[in-house]
C-alpha cells in the first residue's frame, strides 16, 4: 500500500472511533493518565505537524502558534507545554476546530506524500502513524475510564463492548531450555526498544496457552485473596489497604452479583471471557496464589509462536529496561521510548482495542505496575 | 408582578446568559470551587424538583432517580451526593437531557404556580428563585475562572467585559457614632442570616463613598508591597509566597504592561476602572499599605444609604457568624446559610455580575479570606 | 517585687516544670503545632537575648549565631528561621547546650536589671516575662500531645494530672442590656490585642456559671451526635468525617469505659470533672444540641466579674479580628499578636496551665477552630 | 567461632557504634526511611526475642508485651505495629530501657545458645546476625542523615568521617561473552535472594575497575548536567526540577567551592575520593553523559573477581526481581526479601559502612531509584 493511502487510513480510523461520542464527551479528564477525547485527536495531529510538515515542507504555514503548547504531550526537545494534569482544563478550543485541524494537516501531508518522497519522510511518516495507533488504543481506554466512572455509567455503543469471550485452549507449552535470540530481526517498522537483537539464557519452562478467566479470577476473590497479605508484593498491599481494592478495575458487586462496565454499559460479568483491567500487583498475586508465576518477556518472546496471543496485554515479570546495545535518535524522537525505562513492568501481547497491524512479538508495551485501566490480563508460567 | 412571571423571567435568564457558550463549555471544572455551567443548570432545577415539586405536587414523577444524587450540591438531609471535584468528570447527561430536564421541571413548576399557590409553596419558590439568582452570578464567575484559564484566552462574549469604568466621587462619607439597628427589617424577601434584627454600638467613623482603582492597586503593587511581609496577615503571607501571587487574579503582565483577563479576552487594564479579583489578605494589606483599614460589616449597613454601591463585592472586617437570635429552619432548607458560619468573611454590596433585584443593604455574602474570583473590591475606612 | 526578682521567678517557674522529663522527652515534635519542649526553653531565651540584650548591652557577645537560625519562631523581621514543622529534627545541640544559654543569658540579662534600668527595658522585660509564660502553657500542653501520642501512654509526674474536679455552682447569671466598655483599663501589663477600649451593645442575655463536665458530654456522645450532620458547622462535619472522630482528644473506650490520657497517665473519665479537649466546631454542636449557644467574647467579658472562671479556655463564638484604633509596634514586636487576626477564634478565661498572674478578664486568647489539644472547655449562653 | 561468641560480637559492634551518640540523638526520626537509633536498637532485638526466644525457649517471659507493637519493622504476620513515619515520636522507652531489653534478651540467648543447640536454631541466629548486621549500616546511614539534616551540621566523630580516598587503577576489565552461572553456590550463609543458581547470557562486555571520584562528578555538574533533560530518565528529571537538585545528597556549596556533610563535619569535597550519595537516576544520567552505560547485575556478578569493589554500593542496571525458582519461607521470615521485588533497583558491592563479613559478590543489596542516603557510587560498563 502507497503511505499516502496507508497515512488516509490510519488517520480515519482515529475519526470513525470518535463516531459514538456526544460533543461533551471530548474534552474531559478524570484522571491525569487517561487524556481527553479532543486532546489524543490534537496531539497525534501535532506530531506530524511538528516533526514532518515543519521541517520537510518549505514555507509551511503553521496553523496554530498556540498549539504547539496545548499538545505536545512530553517532549522537552519541542518546547514547553500544559502539564498533563490540566489537559482537560480547556473547553476551547472547540471540538470543530480540532477537526479543521486534523483536514489542515492532513491536506499538507497527502500534498508532501503525493511528491517524491525520500526515506527519511517515510520513516517519519511510519512512526508518526504507529504513533497515532498507540493513541487510538489510549483513545479507547481513556473514553472507557471517563464513562465508567460516571455514576450512570453511560453505553458508548451497544455494539462494541469489548468482551473477548472465547478463550483458547487448556494447553501448556513447554519449552526446551537454551540460548535464545531476542529482539526484532524483520525489516518493517518497530520501536527502537524493540531493536539490538542479543542473545538470552532461559531454562526449561512450562507456559499455559490459555489466559486467566473472569471466573478463575471470581475463586480467587472468593478465597478472600484481597485480605491476605502473604500474597502480594509489599508495594501491591499498600495499594490494596489504600485504596480499598476487592476486585478489577470497572466491577461492581450488585445484589451479590458481579458486573463490570464495558463500553456497552453495565453487564453481568460473563465468567468464560478473559479477565481484564488488573494490574501487575493483582496479576502477581494471583500467580502466587496458583503456585505459579509470570513469565519473564523472553520467555514470553520464546514461546510466542506457539501461543495464542493478541486480545490482552500481558504482565510479564521483566521491568522495562534497555536491550544491551538500545541506542536512541538525537533530540524529540529519542524521547519516545528510552526516557521511560525506570519503575515500569513489560506487557507483551495485545488487546481487544489494540489497532489492526499493531502488534508483533517483539514488541514491547510498558506501563506503571499499579496501573490497570488497559485491557490487561494474566498468562502463568513455570 | 405573578409568582409564576417572576419565576419565568428567571429562569429565562440563566438561559440568555448560556447563548453565548459552546457545547464544550459546559461540562468542565477546572477547580473545586467553580462548577461546570451544566451543574449550575440542572442544580437549580433539582431545587425546585426536590423541594417543591416531589413535596407539594401529588404523584409527581421525578424527571430521573440518578438526578438527586448528581445535582445535590451540600444538603446532607437531602442525601447522597457525588463530590464536588467530581462534578466535572461527567461529560453525560448531555446539555440537550439538561435542558430536557429544565423543561420537564417549568410545565411543571408553572402547572402548581397557575394553581392556587398558598403561601408556603410562593415562599418556597421566591426562595429558589433567589437561590438561582445565586448560581447565575456563580455561572459568570465559574465561566470566567475556565476561559480565564486557558492558556488561549477565548473570548466568551466581546460586548461584556464587566469592566466597571465609572467610579464615584472622592467623597468621604463621615458617620457619628451611636447604636444603630441592623438586620432585614423589610417584607421582602431576605435569607436567614439577615433577620435577627438587633442593636450595634459604632464609634464616630469615616468611609470612603470612592472604591479603590486598578491605578491605585498599582502603585501599591509597584511599591512591592507583595514582598513586604509587614503589610500581611501571616495567612496572607504564607498565601504569597506560597503561590507566588504578584497581582490580582486575571492579571499578567505582557513586555511591561498590565493586562487583565475578562468575558471579552485578554486586555489592557483600565486604570479608572474599580479593582477587582483581590482576596481578604489582598484588601487588608492594601488598606494597611493606606495607613487605613476595611470597615465592619456594620459600618458599612449604617452607611450604605449615603454610599455608591453595587458594582463589587467588598471585603468587610467582619467574620460570617450569627446574628444574636439567629434561628434556622428544620431539615435540608436550614442548611442553606447557617453552617457556613467559621472561617469566613463577609462581603457587602453587590457586583457587576449579580442578578438584577438581588441586592440588598442587608445581604450578606461570604466567602473563604483566601478566595478572589468573585468581583471582589476594596473599600476603606478610618 | 523588683524586675529582676520577677525575672528570676518566672524563669525558673520554666526549669521546674522540666525537673520531670526525659533527656529523650526534649527534642521531639510530633506534629507541626506543638513544638518540642527544648525548643521553648532556648526560644524564650531567646527572646531576651534578640530584643533587650542585643539592643540595650553594649558590646553584649551573643551566645551562639545560629541560634538566632534555630529559635526564632515566627519574626519575619528578625531574620529566616528553620520551618516550624521542623523544630523536632534537631538532636543538637544537646539539652545541656540549652541549659547553658539559658544560664548566660539569665547572668546577662540580671547584670543589665540590676543597673538602673530604664522603663523601655523595663517593658520589654515584663512582654518578655508574659511571653515566656505563654510557653509555659504550651510546654505543658506539647508535652502532654507527645506522651499522649505514644503507644504507651508513659506517666509523666503522678502528681500532677490537671484534671480539674471541682466545677462551680449551676447558677445561671443573668446580664441586662446596653451599652458596655470592652478592653483593658488598668495600668499593669497587657498585650496590644487587649487595647483600644471601645464600647459594645449587647442585649439582655443569660450565661451558665458552670461549665460543661465531662458526665454531660457522654450524654452528648451517646445521643450518637457525633453521626449527626444538623449539629455541625460545615468544616466541622467535614473535620470529623476525615479523622473519624467520636469523641474529645485524648479519649479512648476501653472495655465500654471511657478513660482518658492525662499527665498522670491514662485514668478512667471522671464525670464530674470539667470537660477538656475539645474544639469549637465539638463547643458549637454542643451548644446546638442544648439549644443554646456560646456566648460572643464581648458577653464573656462583661459577666467575667460575676463568673466562676480560670481553669479552661473557653470558646466563645467571635472572631479573632482587631479592636477599633488597634494599633501595633513597628517592627518584629508587632508581630507578636496582629498577624494572626485571620481564621481564629477567641478563647476566655484561662486553664489549669496557665502560669500564675497570667490571666485576666480581658485577655483575649485565639485558635483555629479545629485545634484542641490546649485545655479548652465549655460555657453555654443565650 | 562458637555461634555464642558470634552472637557476641555482631551484638557488641552495634553497642560500640553507639558510644559516639548523644541521649538527644537516640529518638528522632527526621524522614519516614530513616529510623531511630533507638528503634534500630530496639528491632533488631526484637527480632531474636520474636523469632527465637519465644519459639524455642520454654516458659520464656516476654520483656515488654507492648514491645511487639512497637519495634516489629513490616512483617505482617508478626501482627499490628505503629506506622513507619510514627517511629520517632515516641521518647519512651528512654534509651535506659532499651539497653535493659538488650541485656535481657541477650542473657536468654547466651543461655539458649549455650544449651544444645539445633541446626534450626543456629540458622535462625545467623540470620538475626545479617540483619544485625544490615541495621548497623542503617544506623550509620540514618544518623548521618539526621546530622547532616541538622543546620548547625554536627560532627559525630572527629576521627570516623567515612571518606574513601584511595581508588582503585584505571583498568578496564574485558569479559568475554558466554553463558554464566549466577547465584551462591557455597555453603554458607546467604539470603533468599540470592539462591537459585542459574545461568544467564552475557555478550562481550568492558568494565571499569575504577569507580568514579568526585572530581569527575563535578566535572558533570560543571557542564550543566543537572538541567540537560537529554541525560535523564523521565523520572529523574521530574525529580531534579521537583527538588531543585543540583549535586549529590550533603554537597553544599560555599563560598564557590563545594563541601560535604561527613560524619566528621562538613568538609572540603576531596576530588580524589570515591563519589557518593547518588542515586539511581544521577549514576543512569551520569553514565549517560559519558557514552557509557551501568553494568547489570550479571554483568557486575561474573567480572567480580576481577574488580576491586566493597566501599561504595554499586547501582547496576537491574530491577530487583526473583530469580528464576526463588522460592520463599513461610510465615514471617518469608517477608524478609521477596515483598519488596517492585520498583526497586539492585546494587551490588559493599559500602564503607557495610559491616565486616557481611558482603560477597552474589549479595543483591535494593533501594527505591530515588534514594540517595546510602553510601552508594557508580561503576561504569559499555
Amino acid at each position: 500500500m502507497k503511505i499516502s493511502e496507508k497515512y488516509n487510513q490510519v488517520r480515519q480510523a482515529t475519526i470513525d472511533f470518535c463516531s459514538h461520542l456526544e460533543i461533551e464527551d471530548y474534552s474531559i479528564q478524570v484522571v491525569q493518565f487517561a487524556s481527553p477525547a479532543k486532546w489524543h485527536l490534537a496531539h497525534t495531529t501535532w506530531f506530524f505537524e511538528t516533526f514532518i510538515l515543519k521541517n520537510y515542507v518549505k514555507e509551511y504555514t503553521e496553523y496554530n502558534s498556540n498549539f504547539n503548547f496545548l499538545f505536545n504531550s512530553y517532549y522537552n526537545n519541542a518546547g514547553d507545554r500544559i502539564l498533563q494534569a490540566n489537559r482537560g482544563n480547556m473547553s476551547r478550543p472547540s471540538i470543530d476546530k480540532i477537526f479543521e485541524y486534523r483536514a489542515y494537516v492532513d491536506a499538507n501531508m497527502q500534498e508532501l506524500l503525493n511528491g517524491d518522497s525520500v526515506k527519511k519522510i517515510i520513516d517519519l511518516v511510519t512512526l508518526g502513524l504507529n504513533h497515532e495507533q498507540q493513541h487510538q488504543e489510549l483513545l479507547i481506554t481513556d473514553v472507557k475510564y471517563m464513562l465508567g466512572h460516571n455514576p450512570i455509567f453511560p453505553e458508548f455503543n451497544s455494539g462494541f463492548n469489548l468482551v473477548k469471550d472465547n478463550n483458547s485452549s487448556n494447553e501448556i507449552v513447554k519449552i526446551k531450555g537454551g540460548t535464545y535470540k531476542i529482539g526484532y530481526q524483520g525489516k518493517d517498522f518497530c520501536y527502537d526498544n524493540e531493536l539490538g537483537v542479543h542473545q538470552v539464557y532461559a531454562a526449561d519452562f512450562e507456559i499455559n496457552n490459555h489466559l486467566v478467566t473472569n471466573g478463575e479470577y471470581i475463586d480467587f476473590i472468593e478465597s478472600e485473596a484481597y485480605t491476605d497479605f502473604n500474597l502480594w508484593l509489599d508495594e501491591g498491599w499498600s495499594w490494596v489497604k489504600a485504596n480499598n481494592i476487592n476486585s478489577p478495575m470497572y466491577w461492581h458487586k450488585i445484589k451479590g452479583k458481579w458486573h463490570y462496565y464495558t463500553l456497552s454499559g453495565l453487564l453481568k460479568v460473563d465468567e468464560n471471557a478473559i479477565l481484564s483491567h488488573i494490574n501487575y500487583f493483582e496479576a502477581n498475586a494471583y500467580a502466587e496464589w496458583k503456585g505459579m508465576r509470570l513469565p519473564t518477556e523472553f520467555e514470553w518472546e520464546i514461546a510466542a509462536q506457539k501461543l495464542d496471543w493478541g486480545k490482552r496485554w500481558e504482565w510479564t515479570n521483566s521491568a522495562y529496561l534497555p536491550y544491551p546495545n538500545f541506542t536512541k535518535e538525537n533530540g524529540a524522537l529519542g524521547e519516545y521510548n528510552g526516557k521511560f525505562m525506570s519503575s515500569k513492568m513489560v506487557l507483551r501481547g495485545a488487546s481487544v482495542a489494540t489497532s489492526k497491524n499493531h502488534s508483533r512479538p517483539t514488541y514491547r508495551n510498558f506501563f506503571n505496575p499499579v496501573e490497570r485501566w488497559q485491557y490487561t490480563g494474566i498468562r502463568l508460567a513455570k
